[in-house]
């Protein structure tokens, strides 16, 4: 391994690298501007003991320790650590500023974590979060307007055609005891069902049985959800323009099993209830197509306490994002329960997917500049510095007008097909001398795969190269 | 200290604070872009390798080392650790990407950065470092452009009558010589000259003596720099309108009073030509009332080689950012030289002394949102059901146009005074239930002390609101 390489799991971004994450992270946060969510930012390096005993047993060892200043080399001591997720941090924020920050709190977040993770394909050790949360209330509205805020910031970077899933803890909680599955068993359930896609029917049953689930409770539990699918698949072929009313007749039917199977229970019946105003709201805010409810999705932390959502694109596996409710989380510095619900975007996967499907604007990443400006390498010296003085004016110029302008460095008699070709530069200009002194510029446009050159006057080659480029002065 | 502060030395930046930040970022980046370079990014974390013996003894002391994993709480080794600045990443870059990254490199980069120093007033152990570098090429179009680019984006962020103080080191190394200080009391002599600015030519005087540096080659020094101070001073008064002109004699008549105190130094007359060629670039980049040359610029870092530089405002003591050519230190990695020359602006200083004068533009940090659409508060369920979404759906419209709207997440009936005062939203509306009946929106406008309210109709808020913040539906 090279000395020069980065970190393990780590990565340079270069210059494309870093224009597509830029573009990426814009339109996100512009869109969550305009859901009136307020940035904030939180330190790379926490203190310890803030960290330590919040991600369970497997996450404390994922955690960067840092050492402790002047006797580490000694004791090996560790008093500072990387932040490794953006939820405790806010945590800690909430706490630490209460009374400061107004209530609600309405914030993004988007930022880099750590986690001394195996790496491994699309796995990395340092890697963005990007999450909006809405602390303070229990609102079904909050709801409704993370899946909208989330969907659009997609819609916006050219994802068509996604689902947004939806279910609620408490909706499991009550098919899980109507089933007959005792309490202490729902979580091995869970996880189980998680799997209801991948295994099939049968592979489920057997890890119900290796988790000790009762074999006619695991059972009423697979029928339930067979039959969902059925329902889910039934009349699969409907016109295009009437999408949002069969995603709410579909949504309305299942609602309706979840009910007959739910019947009298009570937290279950709740959770049905919130369900319905999360769809209702959805339906306002215009993302009634999108959201299909779906009492098989699970969602593996176990923190959330009502709505869970998850976010998929078809011929994609996994999900672009997910989120939903924690209402006992937020408060673990203030020893109380906090409202909060929230929704994280997979920002490295979504860049992914979006490089390989190049759904990035064409001229994003491609040009390093709008046009180089050549320096013509006359010989002798004081006639060079004549020549250069000229082309940093003409640069000066085209910059003022909003362009983006490569300035040669050094006087040149050629290669500048290349150097253009190379960074995908538009255009290029050349002066010799003699054009300087009769105050005209050799403009090339490399636009075409054959170069098209033109002699225009000095004056002119601003506003020239705006017109090409469909621009106005700045 | 409370458990739920930030780590000492670091900071938790709430959304005005952000908003400060990625405005001054956002300035910076779009001025750099302008002139060609191009956005890298490199990890938080590099090998412990790559960082340790680059910047000296202290410098070791200062760098945040983490861990390594495993065995690490009973050795106590650390295998990685966190970027200490972004010169050292810049040069792993280069010599790691050699041949797949075009030449010359023009790179910005804008990143955080840690030191495990003593925290102070304005001094962090997380803090911002803005570097703009142009690597591979010895060409003084290169000093010119830098000086010309960190300049306009200190102007685009308002900054007026700075200076750009430009020196060159071999120039100092001729001063040095021909004032008869001996090669191995440079460093001496140049730290104590440092400071003739603050403690005058006695005190210099002094630490001379107390550096071991002989009193006649001190005293040709001393009096050297007070003439150069003296005709700095002189007709200290001039027209504005030939502050350019005025700049330009000024810094003629020092060169011309170094070469003929230099003489035939080579090295020296060198470092004089290469600042008149600079000073000849920058007057075509239109910035040559902004640079003096100052013979007593010597900047700490003993890294430089070349052109040295330091951006200086009147009633700010220390800089807004230096940099200058480093030709010995970008090659570290691949053992040779490579030539170099950077800027780096001061952003930390710069958003402090900001914020302190009041710089940002009034409406940036202010307000969360352009217009709060708030939830009228009915009796009775079904009835509130339907307020919510109407105002959902006034809400989205409203976004769609591309203003910010901050929802009310829950129905209310009253408090919206205080709450878009607070947050200093410029709109908010009511829709009683009669109003939702016929159609009506109540529209207030809290921009004057005294809020202005207006019945409008539904279909015209959009507009009226557009209309009212003179903008356009996006």
């Amino acid at each position: 391994m090279s000395k020069t390489q980065p970190a393990r799991g780590m990565r340079d971004f270069l210059p494309a690298d870093v224009r597509r994450r830029e573009y990426v992270i814009g339109v996100i946060r512009e869109v969550y501007e305009r859901y009136g969510f307020e940035p904030l930012e939180t330190p790379a390096v926490e203190n310890i003991e803030t960290l330590l005993g919040k991600y369970g047993e497997e996450g404390n060892q994922l955690i960067f320790k840092i050492l402790k200043r002047g006797e580490h080399e000694k004791s090996g001591e560790a008093d500072l650590a990387l932040r490794y997720d953006l939820t405790v941090p806010l945590a800690r924020v909430v706490a630490h500023y209460r009374g400061k920050l107004p209530s609600p709190i309405k914030r993004y977040q988007i930022q880099p974590v750590w986690r001394a993770d195996r790496p491994g394909r699309g796995r990395f050790r340092e890697f963005y979060q990007c999450d909006v949360d809405i602390v303070g209330l229990h609102s079904m509205v909050i709801e409704a307007q993370l899946c909208a805020a989330a969907g659009e910031a997609l819609s916006r970077l050219g994802f068509t055609n996604f689902t947004i899933r939806l279910n609620h803890r408490e909706v499991l909680t009550g098919l899980l005891d109507k089933a007959g599955i005792s309490p202490d068993k729902h979580d091995h359930a869970l996880i189980a069902l998680d799997k209801l896609d991948k295994k099939g029917r049968d592979g489920v049953k057997k890890e119900f049985a290796e988790r000790g689930i009762e074999e006619d409770a695991g059972n009423e539990l697979l029928t339930f959800f067979e039959r969902i699918t059925e329902l889910e698949h039934s009349a699969n072929v409907f016109v295009d323009e009437n999408i949002e009313v069969e995603r709410e007749r579909r949504n309305g039917a299942i609602l309706g099993r979840l009910v007959e199977f739910i019947e009298d229970h009570e937290i279950g019946t709740q959770g049905i209830d919130e369900l319905r105003l999360i769809l209702k709201f959805a339906a306002a805010n215009g993302i009634a197509a999108q959201i299909k409810v779906d009492p098989s999705l699970a969602r593996g932390l176990s923190y959330y306490t009502g709505a869970i959502m998850e976010i998929n694109v078809p011929d994609l596996a996994g999900s672009l994002g997910g989120g939903g409710r924690y209402d006992n989380l937020i408060g673990m510095f203030l020893e109380q329960d906090i409202p909060a619900c929230g929704f994280s975007l997979g920002l490295e996967r979504i860049i992914v997917v979006m490089t390989e499907r190049e759904m990035f604007p064409p001229t994003l990443v491609s040009s390093s500049a709008d046009i180089l400006v050549t320096i013509w390498g006359e010989e002798g010296k004081e006639p060079v510095e004549e020549s250069i003085t000229h082309s940093i004016a003409l640069a000066r110029e085209l910059r003022a007008s909003g362009l983006r302008v490569d300035l040669d460095l050094e006087p040149t008699r050629g290669g500048w097909y290349g150097y253009t070709r190379e960074r995908r530069i538009p255009f290029f200009t050349v002066i010799r001398s003699e054009q300087r002194e009769r105050g005209e510029v050799t403009l090339v446009d490399m636009r075409e795969d054959k170069p098209q050159d033109e002699k225009i006057e000095r004056e002119r080659v601003v506003m020239t190269v705006l017109e090409k480029l469909n621009r106005q002065s700045q």
